[in-house]
This record gives C-alpha cells, structure tokens and sequence, in this order.
C-alpha cells in the first residue's frame, strides 16, 4: 500500500466501534486474564465468536493448550478494571489481579465484577497474522445485570488500524 | 445450554457495539452488496478483518468463488442506505440498488456515498456454523472524510445473540 492508502486504512479500521472484555484463559495450575477488544459474534447456531489474541501472549498459549475460555463483559464505568488486565496475570487466593473471579464449567477464569459473561472453547483459528482470529463457541454464560458495554472510546484509547 | 444460560448468551452476546459497512463482491460479471455488522481487526500486520457472512448468501458464494471483497465504511445518518443492501442486490449502470458505486483495485464493489472503504482479498475463513468467519487482508483503503460510523444502536436494530 502507498502512504495516502496505508493512512486511510489506518482511519478506516479505527472506525470500528469495540467493548471491551476480559479474555480468560487456564493450562494447568496456571490462569490467564487479559483485557481484549476484537471481538465479534461469527455465528447463532452454533454460537461462535472471532477473537483477536496476540500471538506471543500467555492468553493464545492457553488457547494453544487448553481451549477453554472465558469472556467477562465490561460495563460502562469499569475503565480501572479494564486497564489491570493490561498487566501480566498475579493470581493471589481467588483474585487475579487484584479482582475476584470464579471458576464455571470450563475452569477458565471469569471476572465477578463483570455484567455478564459466556465461556465455552475454541473450534477452530485462522493464525496469518500478529495476532490469530480464534474462533470459540459458546456453551454457558450469565449476565448479573442489565449494562452498557465499556468501550474503547469511553476509555479515550485507540487498538486498530 | 439451560433456558437460564441460553438467555444469558443471548443478552450477552447483544452487548458487543457493531458498526454498519456495505460489503462487496464479485464474481465474474454479478456483483453482490450486502450490509453486514459482524466485523472486527484481527491483525496489524498484516491487517486483517474477520467478518462474519451468511453462508446461504450470494456474498458468500462470491466470496468463495473470487476472494476480491470491499468493506464500505457507512456513517451515521446513512441508516436508510444501509437498509437498501439488506435487499437483494440490483444492478443499473453504475448502480447498485439505487447507489452509485465505484471499482477499484480488486473489482469489488465500493459505495460511493460512504465514508470510507477498504478492500483486498480473503486470506483464510473458519466454517462452523451459519455464517463463515471469513478472514481477509486489506490491501487498499481510501478515506472520503472524517466520520462518526453507523451503528445498529442508531439504527434500532439488533443483529446477535
């Protein structure tokens, strides 16, 4: 791409709106929980999403070796909590990060602050990329709350382009 | 699922923010523009979007026939334009669907009244349930202006779940 088209792409893709969302994940003794955005729903029947994970992160490992995953969704006002799963994963009694989580069907960690959350494992993947498109369906789920999604754009930061 | 969980997923998955984007195919003389809102980066480099496609469209079959796709990028207030590609698409001229449309390096289709566009071609999809998880690599971009995206929640509608 030239530099006129590489600008525009950039503007375009930072155009999509995105939440923002714990991803949790386990191998073994070990838990991962790592704020992420690019998420999409792929599919009803089954319920698929498409998650982007970084590539040379404990999350995709996880993935790698235990499909199990969580998805906390995030509410409008959470921005601190969003901003802690920035930081590698310290798990200490049931907290991670300073945050209680639980523990469902698939072992993978859900945030209990979050509004809602679903969990199921991954099915398939599409690794091209930086970060790989992994694909999870979605087994079990619960919502505490009726909540506005917290966003990138509440949370005044930019991931895309 | 329990009832409990089914609708959990369900309002959870109704949570995540979309956008609204006319996407465009080809496939030897036919060219199809579907509106579509299950879309999100899953790479910076190289850039790629996952989108979710119906698998019993014709977007799809082009898709699957000729990779070559156009995301056009609506803005808010073209709600009545992103509901004209829920129909069937209908070429006259360099209409589509009453639109004018433009081609440029891949052949697909590109909504001229949108506020920015980005196209290239399909590099991988996972192909599980109703709609694929097609993965593409954007390979040409333009910017018409700046612009606040078309949203579902603007337009009142739900598409998830």
């Amino acid at each position: 791409m030239d530099e006129r088209a590489e600008a525009a792409k950039k503007a375009a893709l930072l155009m999509i709106p995105y939440g923002l969302y714990v991803l949790g994940t386990v191998d073994g003794d070990q838990i991962g929980a790592a704020t992420v955005n690019w998420v999409t729903q792929t599919s009803f029947k089954p319920p698929l999403l498409a998650i982007g994970v970084k590539k040379d992160s404990h999350s995709y490992a996880h993935l790698k070796a235990n499909g199990a995953f969580a998805l906390s969704f995030l509410e409008s006002g959470q921005k601190d909590l969003a901003f802690s799963f920035f930081k590698p994963s310290k798990v200490e009694g049931d907290t991670v990060n300073g945050h209680r989580f639980e523990r469902h069907q698939t072992g993978a960690p859900v945030i209990a602050a979050a509004a809602a959350w679903v969990e199921g494992r991954t099915v398939g993947e599409v690794d091209l990329g930086d970060h790989a498109c992994v694909v999870v369906e979605v087994t079990n789920a619960a919502k505490h709350r009726d909540a506005r999604i917290l966003t990138l754009e509440e949370c005044g930061v930019k991931y895309g382009g």
